[in-house]
């Protein structure tokens, strides 16, 4: 008989012992070799390809082949994915995360974050800000233009300043910053304003360090302090770091990835491989910014949920009371919505704690067996993209995971692991 | 019949309404005139002399002697104290708030404070940190170093940022930022680590553009980020101008001050004009830094109390759950504290919102008739000083006024409002 519960205990201890640290920034091709061949992107969630592809992760597809000179025009751009001339993967499959779309292509900058438990590498591009931006499909002169800069300047100044705090043996823990941004209020998915700032604060004078010129140093400090989710992606790719670390147990039922490429919501599990669990995701609820409503929401998208599936985003929401005037609901939801994680989850954070709830650790852990006896699936947080390539961010809100993917992935494990003479799980 | 409430309401609109922003930094002899004569020193808390002054005061005195090179030593210093030589006055008395022992002197740069309802300036020296520093009574020779850099390259960097700031009609909106921090987990007195971020991202890419070197900007951009209290001195002017704006209502019992220097706690109530009801300062509770004890604590100083007749500080505990670490309690004190608070006082803040009370704006204007009804005094969190001169932060904690001065003050109203013919109040 497997041991069910040991097995899971296991995993969400390495989870929970992972210790990520930002350790440089590279080029994607430099950091993931499947880039290194031309006309090669990732992209959020489980895999899919053009014809399935969402609108807003079309539109970053046609803006990555814009950015990297692959097409001149929208077009184009859109031919040559729909010939077949332009490969997709997932992030997740190239130890990757990205937000929303979460395209990378091969000459975007990525932040390398390293564990210090198991030398683990994950990586994540750099964040754009609000507005019209490349992750919600946006593909507009200035998203490249924008792109450009971040890139360029930017990224040489990060490439500098990263590598300057690990020549002085200083790599920024994110483990660390992340549970201070607990206790400031932040959830770690779509509240990342301490973050943002504490990450600010550790980087810029470094940056300056770095820097030619003030004039490039003031528009980095600016453009990293303006920007309220400076810090997602590289926490996001510490959580992969987190969630690949309990990858991989022996028997164990905990969800150690969620995904969304915005056509469909995808799941992997510690004892299940490589497979994922897929369902078409839903579309989320929440505020949306003026002019726009519910007709004009995609359905969820990106690989921000690696936040929830480390223990914080929705998860924490009860250590960020505020989130709500972005999301919707009412302050009293938010611990709600953490109490009810407890139902679903393995244990409790010894990193990351929630100081309304007398510092209790959040949950953390997804049990697919308990999804499934409970009927309560998890809960995430999330920016919601158009529906349509080129428009952008029109909301936040709240989703949740559709609940058959964990129901299959419980079929699953049984097949794998139970003897016909065993008993039901 | 004076209306006491029409009265107190008007008090607390016009507190409320007040909307301080950081216009400038200048020298304090510039700033506050009656410091431009030699051997002048201001401090917190209501009046007192060299023999009455507490360990930390007479400390910082030696200090900011030694610090304009009025004495050789610390010796020399306290001779010239003892002897008359240095004419002291409140802080409060020249439009000015000092955390701890308060004390600034005629070359000290200050903060300039400007309310954008009535043009009312205020003043605060900029904060030095942690460890050893003068508000708490060190003056060994690295307080005085970090003095001497801090009021010369890093004050000649801020005064260029912020005359750029204003140059370009950005002056820094304190009242928007400790709102935003209130949403960060701050109660902005004894925690202000989300402020101090908020106000380093927005100082540092101007204290660039304004650098000669990028050595010199990294090393404001670290001290700025660094330091968790960096935005507690312009905060306090920022109330300092509010509570002002409250002062002076004919017939109005709500505290427009609460100072402490060491030795007396003091209060001053908007309808009777500027004196001081004072009596013996409490020493606070909470906890202390190893090696340390209540028998090292001195009585409460300070003019951060400010903070609390605002509506912020200990009054918005219930924003700031996280706090209880560093004062002592648990985190449904910091609710309790905050409800409390709603007790004694005139209004709740249109602007100061505490999202875990369903942003329930905080408690402001204590009215002094119902903190001698109810016998309810004002909460005060506070940071502890050794009670001798030159050692520094002992700890941080809670503290509470004497009942007395609101009793005392109450009888004053009653000399100077009522007839004999009125009803009691």
């Amino acid at each position: 008989m497997i041991d069910i519960d040991a097995a899971n205990r296991a995993a969400v201890e390495r989870m929970t012992a992972s210790r990520p640290r930002l350790v440089g920034l590279e080029t994607a091709r430099e950091a993931m070799s499947w880039l290194g061949s031309r006309h090669r992107l990732l992209h959020a969630g489980p895999p899919t390809d053009w014809e399935r592809a969402s609108g807003p992760l079309q539109g970053a597809v046609i803006g990555a082949a814009l950015f990297e000179g692959w097409a001149d025009d929208e077009e184009e751009a859109a031919e040559l994915a729909a010939g077949g001339g332009i490969e997709l993967a997932p992030c997740h499959d190239h130890a990757a995360v990205g937000p929303m779309a979460g395209v990378v292509s091969p000459s975007m900058a990525v932040y390398v974050v390293e564990d210090e438990v198991d030398g683990r590498r994950t990586f994540s591009t750099l964040n754009e800000g609000y507005g019209k931006v490349l992750r919600y499909g946006a593909y507009a002169p200035e998203v490249l233009e924008r792109l450009r800069w971040m890139n360029g300047e930017l990224a040489e100044l990060l490439a500098d300043a990263l590598a300057a705090a690990v020549a002085d043996e200083e790599p920024l823990d994110l483990r660390a910053l992340a549970a201070e941004a607990l206790h400031m209020g932040d959830e770690g998915h779509n509240r990342n304003k301490a973050g943002s700032l504490l990450f600010t604060r550790w980087l810029v004078p470094r940056v300056i360090e770095a820097a030619g010129s003030a004039g490039a140093a003031a528009r980095a400090a600016a453009f990293l302090g303006d920007n309220a989710l400076s810090v997602l992606n590289p926490l996001m790719a510490a959580c992969k770091a987190m969630a690949d670390a309990a990858h991989g147990v022996e028997g164990s039922t905990v969800v150690s990835a969620m995904a969304r490429n915005g056509t469909d919501f995808g799941i992997r599990v510690s004892g299940l491989g490589d497979r994922w669990f897929t369902a078409p995701a839903a579309v989320p609820e929440g505020l949306f910014f003026p002019g726009f409503s519910a007709a004009d929401a995609n359905p969820d998208i990106g690989d921000s949920t690696i936040t929830e599936t480390a223990g914080i985003g929705a998860f924490a929401m009860a250590a960020a009371p505020a989130i709500v005037t972005f999301v919707g609901g009412r302050p009293e939801d938010a611990i709600a919505a953490t109490m009810e994680m407890y139902e679903i989850t393995v244990g409790e954070h010894p990193h990351f704690t929630i100081p309304a709830l007398g510092f209790r650790g959040t949950p953390v852990g997804i049990d697919v067996r308990k999804v499934v006896e409970l009927g309560i699936t998890p809960r995430v947080n999330t920016g919601i993209a158009h529906r349509e390539a080129g428009v952008g961010q029109v909301g936040a809100g709240l989703v949740r995971p559709p609940a058959e993917i964990f129901e299959e992935a419980l079929l699953a494990w049984a097949d794998r692991y139970l003897d016909d003479e065993d008993e039901a799980i």
